[in-house]
């Protein structure tokens, strides 16, 4: 059985929400799940609800990172924060994996500093599910490093290429590079250099440049991108779907009633496909245990959800997998 | 009354969507029209329409520049391609700015090679609105400049703000730097950079750091980013409404028919918003004559539209006003 170690104490909803989905994504996915916080208001969260079906255990951490601490030092010099404890636990062997919905860069500093980098893997970086678009796409960095070397980028599209296959289930991921054109001498310097690494990459399914407006169309299932180009694709995403479903609903008032039902439940099913709850955590990829981090506003479904991209990733031993040709 | 020479050789469409076009924007915009190309196949698409009312030359260009040519060496040997000749009219003072949708690359080439840079401006920039999002709202660069310096994004900046002033009526352009978060410490190496020399520029009145989703509720008016970001966010956004406007479609069958023409008229209305025939063509900035570059793919409305989008920065000396202070 997959255990996680969920920081209790991370995110603006916690810890109502956070343990709400954890005791959810605990029934639903199987898994186990050891809670990490202040054992009396964890607890406080657990009185009503039977979890004596469940492999659930509360671990003490006696701090928490907050929102504006600088994340680098507070990780430093807060050992017992619950980011950290969440991260020991990984490191005992009393859990496979951390989920948090706190500080993203305490998340990703507590993964380098307890656990740290694959050897052979210089910068860990972000990937993410591109749901809304096809369910079989996946975007590298979305925010880890806003800039990289040609090289980073191969090293993205390696990791990437893994992910897709042993937690996507994908047998031979294709993998793009993120560009302002498909032809191969488009892009920016550090792109132009790293598509001859990737073309040149063996164990690589290198498709080529790819362009934004063409994923959805496109059979590419990884797009690589430094973590600022990918942030800007992601965002834009995100912010074009509230857009357009906002105009949408300017509709429903002239609608007959019988239209207002189909339509009202067509742009939940959209709204629902593109959100980030639908996958619930980012997966940091190229450090040696498994770290997910999710949104700062998630909410019990996000939470409950991002366990089970966690299980995935977990399952799929795609960091032994990384770690072969690192 | 405005002069604008118009590539009628440039573009998938070329002759006849653009001579339709260049007459439907001659005769709605009040402007005068140099249909630059090759006379008896000009003629032929002018022989059914009555242009008696209108301000129509045809004006002799004995070459094309074609999509598979290198951009930069076509430009310099082919005087006479109808680009190069439509830029000489504007030189000669017989026009006031060029317009093609051929060639985008021959375009700003033909544009450097024969107009010069202002003196002041180290590299000319793409501007476009995003009218999807707002009326209020331009992005600079979309894909000129795929790596810049810091001082480049400085100068986009400036160059943003009076067009944003000048053609586009915005009495106090509020300027936003391009970034993956709203912070000032966010954005990649050049971001940073220039975000300090924004924020020290005379006579600009930068926000700070704009992410692609608050774009809609922001209340920026200009979004400065490299060509490469610049041109992921327009793309991005472009592929997403495609994408979420075809869902919608999915639902049309289901519906009953009162419904159907309501929800059909309103996916075109959003469709026309969002799409770049909306404005037509893209300006560049920082060229000392204007051009404007639309898409290979446009038809009709695209041409009459990036007419209008012309015919706004030349009546407001967007050039003239840019020169003042570089």
């Amino acid at each position: 059985m997959i255990r996680l170690a969920i920081d209790a104490m991370g995110g603006d909803y916690a810890p109502a929400e956070i343990v709400a989905g954890a005791i959810q994504g605990a029934r639903e996915l199987d898994v186990a799940v050891s809670l990490v916080g202040n054992p009396e208001v964890v607890r406080r969260q657990l009185q009503d609800v039977i979890t004596s079906d469940l492999s659930l255990e509360v671990v003490l951490a006696q701090d928490v990172i907050h929102m504006d601490q600088d994340p680098a030092q507070a990780v430093r010099i807060s050992p017992d924060a619950s980011i950290n404890v969440a991260c020991r636990l990984v490191l005992e062997g009393r859990a496979d994996g951390v989920l948090t919905m706190g500080h993203t860069g305490a998340g990703m500093i507590a993964a380098l500093f307890n656990f740290g980098r694959i050897p052979g893997i210089d910068r860990p970086a972000v990937i993410v599910p591109f749901l809304g678009i096809r369910r079989d796409l996946y975007l590298i960095d979305v925010g880890a490093n806003a800039d990289v070397r040609p090289v980073h980028l191969l090293q993205f599209a390696l990791m990437g290429s893994a992910y897709a296959r042993y937690a996507g289930g994908i047998v031979h991921p294709r993998v793009g590079l993120l560009s302002n054109g498909s032809e191969a001498n488009k892009g920016n310097k550090v792109g132009k250099e790293a598509y001859a690494l990737l073309a040149g990459a063996v164990g690589l399914d290198f498709i080529g440049n790819v362009e934004p407006h063409t994923l959805a169309s496109n059979d590419v299932n990884v797009v690589v991108s430094d973590g600022f180009a990918g942030n800007v694709l992601l965002k834009a995403t995100e912010g074009m779907v509230a857009n357009l479903l906002a105009q949408f609903e300017y509709l429903l008032p002239q609608m007959p009633p019988d239209s207002v039902e189909l339509v009202k439940s067509h742009l939940e099913k959209l709204r629902a496909r593109y959100h980030y709850a639908s996958y619930g955590a980012a997966t940091l990829l190229g450090v040696q245990h498994p770290m997910f981090i999710g949104h700062g506003r998630s909410k019990a479904r996000a939470v409950r959800n991002g366990m089970a991209t966690a299980v995935r990733m977990i399952a799929g031993d795609v960091i032994g997998n990384i770690q072969k040709w690192a």
